[in-house]
């Protein structure tokens, strides 16, 4: 249990990515072995891609909020959205915000209670919220949201309409400073403990899609468009 | 899109639980048929009892933070933990903090961008974080995460040890001031769209548990126990 999620997933100094892929540092490769730490772009980029719900953490007032959301991400930066009148976001416009996506991967049992861990994958973006405020460029951005999730669907939907546009606030963090944390694998036992007769490794965990389900009002020719079956996650 | 997470899942007015299950009042109704809202500790207990992960929001100096870590709860609180050495846990010790628990149940898919949507169950606790002095405390508590998720396993582990329960730090938020949101069924679009010849419906998503896999190094006839088979998710 030493090796948990609350130690390893907080980030251990903030770092700042340069560059889409920063060469290996000796800074970097050692908190790759050995802390769980990542800050390649392409490990950060492929586990906010395979979450869309994501936590954000900013302050109102002093009092600290962790709220879930949907994100996702387009090349440099997430977004998420929201009603315009939600008194949340429009706290955290311009304000300071963390933003952290969380895969559970499994169950890691040991033979020791302190062993006893998880399997996950994290990301950490930190940074300043920043409302979009071009009706144009809001619309793009809902439609990369949707045809992000199930591609082709855009173009098959009722259009957004003005006053949708108005109701709907779009935010955007830069992905410039963030870290990822990844554990995998099976317990690291004390060595004297392998020596017991008590089972120990791993219970995997997955988000599983179920078949999707008819609204009872669609009309009697409509079936399961491939924009759905394309929906992936985890 | 208007009805998302991020409107639903923050609290509209922090609510101080008086007892484990308030009367019905004209407030608590409303907010449960019309907002998704829900304060009853049955509702807010059985979240937190299905999702172990949680994120906690708080900030150190002024930045925000959403950390992921494990909760349990027992009775009237919730407890994570983490190493004695984190600069996380010895910031928010005391202090003011958000605790919340998010399980994604489906993709709700509309005729229209704007109300498109998910399915959900989260919770939010907030409160100040107390930190667990008491070693033989502590010890009880850790005894408590691991039997809850593998209940009858504590007993077959190698004990902890001296050094193991002073890195391990405990910590403890009452559930006096909660709130959960709930989310449950299809989409409900604008009426004029239901004669579009559009698919509508949910998919759902589940957390789904897979076979355990054995440590390469356990013992030749140790097999998967009954505490490892008891843990449930979601």
């Amino acid at each position: 249990m030493g090796s948990n999620a609350a130690a390893e997933g907080r980030p251990r100094g903030r770092k700042r990515l340069t560059n889409q892929t920063p060469p290996p540092s000796d800074r970097t490769r050692v908190k790759r072995l050995h802390e769980r730490g990542r800050y390649d772009r392409a490990t950060i980029d492929a586990i906010l891609d395979a979450m869309p719900v994501c936590h954000i953490g900013y302050s109102i007032n002093g009092l600290p909020y962790a709220t879930p959301t949907l994100q996702w991400r387009e090349g440099d930066h997430v977004y998420w959205h929201g009603s315009s009148a939600s008194g949340m976001l429009r706290a955290i416009d311009g304000a300071l915000v963390c933003l952290t996506v969380t895969i559970l991967d499994g169950f890691v049992v040991a033979r020791s209670a302190f062993h006893h861990s998880l399997n996950y994958r994290s990301v950490m973006l930190f940074g300043r919220a920043e409302k979009v405020r071009d009706d144009a460029a809001k619309l793009q951005h809902l439609e990369r949201l949707i045809e992000g999730l199930f591609p082709g669907r855009w173009q098959t939907l009722r259009p957004v309409n003005a006053k949708e546009l108005k109701a709907t606030a779009v935010f955007a963090l830069p992905i410039d400073e963030a870290s990822a944390k990844v554990r995998t694998g099976g317990p690291k036992d004390d060595e004297a403990d392998y020596a017991l007769p008590i089972w120990a490794g791993v219970v995997p965990v997955r988000l599983q899609l179920l078949p999707p389900e008819d609204d009872p009002r669609n009309l009697p020719d409509v079936s399961v468009p491939a924009d759905v079956g394309a929906l992936k996650i985890g």
